[in-house]
């Protein structure tokens, strides 16, 4: 499994927002290009993939929407196609346990500390461990959407491993891209 | 200089497409995600990039839209955003040279033969040299939407070299990502 947890700082809980205007959701865009770049190939889904999205704007936050490559269905990887099934996740009631809202979409209430409770993850950071050089890659990744991590979220972190990808700092969606395709040589012994 | 051309084997080249329907308009989510791709950093432009899309649907086709990193103002990665700066150019009369329609996007008639001429270019090809292997990396690549390159297309750069970049085929966008982390390592000295 591989699993990437994006955290967006300002991301709607509420479900009403515009399918119209996705940045001014909490950078929803940003998000939405996040689970397309977990999930989707070119021609298939990546079935061994998840992608949580810790929400944390509005008053019913924190929410963690999951996606998971094993069981979703009908998932293109247009921003507004995913917005749709996150507004479907919003809008149905839950606890702390996660309730699928869509096939392969579930969601519940907590945040990155629930999720940090329960995997082993790393996080992306630009002074981290070459990710060409790590021995084993780990299976979870914590990202951040546009902003930085707060103080409390790397207080949360910081004894985790951490990684970086290059010199450049790209968005998180596009971290994404890189890390599988690491991921992938690895496992098909391309490296 | 680093540029990526994609042909969009059915890219409306009429404006008119709809901003809430956009895989509907010839995939134009995922050229709008290419866009995005070539020039967006998490917190700037890439000055030093370009992104040529060749659009081949609709009557008015071909028509190339080229957005200039060095020049571009206002751009978001959002594909809403990009779509409506392409909306604009396809909306201005041009002939076959390059004409403005926003700072840093141009329009002109003409297809991927045109590009050919003109730019020492690469094809991304799932049969192509390991692109971590390759000792000079070319500065221009041309990639595919979701369709496979025609007969026709195999044919004008059959003489180029081929370039992959692991073992599974990704979304044309992905592949611009993965392909600017290769060159931002070279660059920096990181590899």
């Amino acid at each position: 499994m591989k699993r990437f947890v994006v955290v967006g700082h300002l991301g709607s809980t509420d479900p009403d927002f515009s399918l119209n205007n996705l940045p001014g959701a909490g950078r929803m865009d940003e998000l939405c290009r996040c689970v397309a770049a977990s999930l989707c190939l070119s021609h298939g889904i990546r079935r061994d993939a998840e992608c949580l999205l810790v929400l944390l704007g509005g008053p019913k936050a924190p929410k963690t929407i999951r996606f998971s490559g094993e069981s979703v269905r009908s998932l293109g990887p247009d921003e507004r196609n995913v917005a749709g099934l996150i507004k479907k996740a919003l809008a149905l009631p839950c606890g702390t346990v996660f309730r699928e809202s869509s096939p392969g979409v579930s969601v519940r209430k907590g945040g990155l500390a629930e999720v940090l409770a329960e995997c082993g993850c790393a996080v992306l950071d630009e002074g981290g461990e070459d990710i060409r050089g790590v021995e084993t890659v780990p299976e979870t990744f914590v990202l951040s959407d546009h902003q930085n991590f707060s103080e409390e979220e790397r207080g949360l972190m910081q004894d985790l491993p951490a990684c970086s990808l290059g010199p450049c700092i790209l968005h998180a969606d596009m971290a994404i891209v890189v890390l599988h395709n690491e991921l992938d040589r690895r496992e098909s012994g391309w490296i």
